[in-house]
This record gives C-alpha cells, structure tokens and sequence, in this order.
C-alpha cells in the first residue's frame, strides 16, 4: 500500500492511561473516602458512552467532554453516598482527566512518527484537554482535531473525516490508530486505514485489547512498533 | 494587570512576510509571464477581504481559505490576461500560502513565550495552511484555533470567542497578537486583551502599521520584545 500522509489517534487508553492515572487522582484528592480508586475510575469511564450517546443522537446539542466528564462524576459521587464533596473538589477531580500520564511508548513513537507524516489526536476530549495532556507528556501534535472540530462525538463519520479534511487529505490518505476494535471499525467504514496498538491493561490488568477483533490494516505492540512497521 | 493565560496570534503579515514570499513564488513558477511578481502579491492579497465578506456576510456558506485564495488567483490571472496558465501551476501557485516564510524573531519569540503561555494561530487560514507554515518555521504551537473551528472569518467574534473558549479561557485571560489594529480593535471588542507587533513593511518596504492606530494593552517591536514585556 501507498504509505499514509497522516495518522490520527484516539488517545483515551491507546494514548494515556485513564485507568491508572484516574485512580491516583482519586486517592490524592478524596482519600480513605473512597475505598477502592480504580473501581470509582471504572465506574465513572462507563458513563462515558453514554453520555456522548445523548449528543450523537441529537437529544443534546453539542458540549465538550469536560462538560459530560463532570454531569458523569456528580452522579459517581451520588451512587457513593459522597454528595458533601464540595464545588472545589469536583472542579479538582473533573480536571483529573487533563492530568492523565502517557504510556512510555507513546512520546519517543511519536517523534518518530512526526518524522514522516502529520500526526493529530483524533480524540473525543476537548482542545484544552488535549493541550494539557500533551504539554504534561510532551506529544509533538501538529494540530488538535476530533470531536470539538467535528462537533459531534466518535464514532459519528464527522469526526473522522473532518480530521482528514483537516489535513487536506483524502481519507484513504489518513490512518486511524487506536487500542479499540470500534474505534477502527468506524474509521474503516468512513475509508480511512487503520493501526491497532495493544493496550492489554488498559482496564486494569487483562482488561484491555491484546490484539483487534475486526479487520485492520496494521496490528502494532505500541507506537514506537508502529513507528518500524511504517518504515521509521 | 494580571498576564494573560493564552495568547493568540495573527498568522499573515503579524508572523509571516505574505508580500516577499508570494512575489518569490510567483517569481518562480511563472518566471518572466508576470513582469512584477510584488505587485501580483499585492493583487491577489487585495481580493482577500472582500471574498471573506461573502462568507462573514452569509452570502456564502464557510469554506476553507485555500478555496477563497484559489478564486482569488483565477481573478487575477485572468485580469492579466493569463487565462492560459493550466490547473496543475493554478494548484501550485495557490499553494504557495503555505510556504511563507516566518519575519526572522517568530520562531524565537514563540519559543520563549510558550514557557510560560498556552500559544495558538488565531488566523483565518485553514489548518493545513497553519501546519505547513508550522512545520516550515519551526513554529511550537499547542493547538490551530481560528476560522476554521470557528466557522467564520475574523473579525467576527465568533473567531476570538471560539479561540478563547477552546484554551478553557476567559475572553480577559487571553490576548490577541497582531500586527494589525483593526483585528485588535474587534479582539478587544470581545473582551480581549491586545497587543500589537510592528511590521512597517508588511505590504512592502514602508507600507505596514509600525504602530497601532486604536488603544491597545502592549505595543512591540516584534515577538521576542513582547516576550520580555510580558516578563519572559
């Protein structure tokens, strides 16, 4: 094949570790209050989807993840029994999500990456979580696309291809990269290719994809492997 | 006055010399056929304005600056009477936009002035004419903010506002940098702060603002002055 211009990435467990990285932020800003931190990571990860399902279906006009992180964290905190954590502390917990610490493949594959094609998140996360997350890590991007470009949330095709058309390029010239078989399965459908990284933990130990379970282009160990198999 | 949280930059003129490097490219790529490639410059420019208004006015749905740029150029190729010049040298020219050059304290300045502000385009160029002038220049931005997340062209508020809002910022926490006082003057309309950067050959030697025509917060020589204004 004809080596791509662009590669997109999804960035929630195929870029950072959510999971991990969540937990820790629990522990540090609510303590002995909670007693186990990564099932409260878990729990709040679930309503992710659908929360953006109110949005891709139209019930809700467009808002940015930061919004529906925080309506999904008061309701967290309520099915504790924690609804005395005050304001502040929600402000606090809800930007966990803008501290979340990168595999330690991701930032040296990128560089490599960066070396031959446009490299972008393709995420559902908002611009200044992108921004934080790539200033805390270090990710070289040369532009932020996804969900708030697109206004709309993956796996909706708008997302994809104004990613693509961003980079002023056709979508079978893009490669959508991510840990999540959905995640590429839309992407294929809209004509982009695909890479899938081996994020096998992402959940917590063994709770994560080893490998994809749909057709993919190219199936990677981590960046710094994807990096090789394109020819960096 | 508190600093700024983001700052946010006028990419044609404030950071990138449009007038030398397009007559360099005209220069080029239609060679002795245009007998003043500065003035060609000049003319295509000229038709930047009024080709946004049909879209600021709603006459036009939004496109990208690259399709606006490339009517322009058929314009004015045919004002010259070079209706000759085939479509594979129209696509080529039209891209020369993204292959300006950067007024030498830029990539210095930006530099500088990242340590301690989130930094974007702020611009009415499309993304993939800021990456290209990104990668060209050396330009470290943390994200492309502008028309084309906004939708519309500047100076409408919905460019400023879109920018700001997508850093997480208030209109006040940001301040916009440009070379031209009537972009500040609707950036400070918005709740904006301004600063303004002299560039007195912009449009050719002596022909460009030196200094704001409207009250600005800062006034600079070129970026690396406003860094050490601003304390960097």
């Amino acid at each position: 094949m004809n080596p791509p211009r662009a590669l997109i990435f999804d960035v929630f467990g195929t870029l950072v570790d959510w999971h991990g990285s969540i937990a820790r932020e629990v522990r540090l800003i609510l303590g002995p209050r909670v007693a186990d931190p990564a099932a409260f990571a878990v729990d709040w990860r679930a309503q992710y989807q659908p929360a953006m399902e109110a949005v891709r279906s139209g019930a809700l006009p467009f808002c940015r993840l930061d919004v529906l992180h925080r309506h999904n964290l008061d309701q967290v905190l309520a099915a504790r029994g924690l609804d005395d954590v005050d304001e502040a502390t929600r402000v606090q917990l809800n930007l966990a999500w803008h501290r979340l610490d990168a595999w330690p493949d991701v930032a040296p594959g990128l560089r490599r990456l960066r070396e031959r094609f446009l490299i972008a998140p393709c995420s559902n996360g908002n611009i200044s979580l992108m921004v934080d997350l790539a200033r805390r890590n270090g990710l070289p991007w040369d532009a932020i696309l996804g969900a708030e470009l697109a206004r709309d949330y993956k796996p909706k095709p708008a997302v994809y291809l104004s990613a693509a058309a961003a980079f002023d390029c056709a979508p079978d010239e893009v490669m959508m990269v991510a840990a999540h078989s959905d995640d590429l399965a839309a992407a294929a459908a809209c004509g982009l290719r695909t890479a899938h990284i081996a994020r096998p933990d992402e959940h917590g130990p063994g709770r994560g994809e080893a490998r994809a379970s749909v057709p993919v282009d190219l199936q990677a160990q981590d960046l710094v492997d994807l990096a090789l198999q394109l020819g960096g």
